[in-house]
């Protein structure tokens, strides 16, 4: 669980926005120009306002359970073109560019380099896969040195 | 929570799905040719495979409790395009066409129609507002009669 501001504490533009019971809502990157969706990730409400008055993104990692300020190690920063919110308030939808032209821990473009295609074997038979379709651009561990 | 199928009866690809506690994974639907994203909403195990199977967005309506086949009231029907999946195996990428060009329940093409604004008031303070900046395309009453 996040850190949460006290909602009495809350400027009017976060306090309209619907964070889960854990004090987070999820957030889409994705490129501005292209608009191909580079990854989703959770801010809380201290990742929101520090988003907006940087305009620069920042997530709640809940695996390490702090901020995560995109681009820190990998300097694969996103820097705030625009930030949306939806019809019921609890998507946040974060239009960015991408500093590196990677946003993904693989070091491809987009984290969502995975599609499901309908393969066909010898016998006929048609099964579902998820095939790997987009490039690495950089080796991971070149990136995370 | 939904109806889980039990996973020994999952076929792989929806086995390698990472669905949450809740047997739940989130769905971004994107305009397949524009890029614009049109809307969030949540997938159980038998939507996923039902969109997959009959080329048209199935969801998991949590408020109701059951699926949601999008556009079965309104008409507005999403065929697949392409179905991708995230690094991390836990958020669905659907790549769409949107019948009638309206996705949003507020009949707005989109669901992320309000904008992060900075306002600055007659004694020069400025604050963050979200702004609706997209317009009403049809009247939600004549598209849930």
């Amino acid at each position: 669980m996040s850190t949460p501001i006290q909602d009495s504490a809350l400027p009017s533009w976060l306090a309209d926005v619907h964070f889960d019971a854990q004090g987070l809502i999820p957030a889409i990157a994705q490129d501005a120009v292209s608009g191909q969706i580079l990854m989703v990730a959770w801010m809380n409400a201290e990742s929101l306002a520090e988003t907006a008055q940087t305009g620069r993104a920042v997530f709640w990692s809940r695996s390490r359970n702090r901020l995560w300020r995109k681009g820190e190690e990998s300097g694969h920063v996103q820097r705030l073109v625009e930030l949306r919110l939806d019809c019921d308030a609890d998507v946040i939808l974060l239009k960015v560019e991408q500093l590196g032209g990677i946003a993904c821990h693989t070091g491809r473009a987009s984290c969502f380099y995975q599609r499901l295609d309908l393969q066909t074997d010898t016998a006929g038979t048609a099964t579902f896969k998820w095939v790997t379709v987009d490039p690495v651009l950089k080796d991971p561990e070149l990136i995370y040195k």
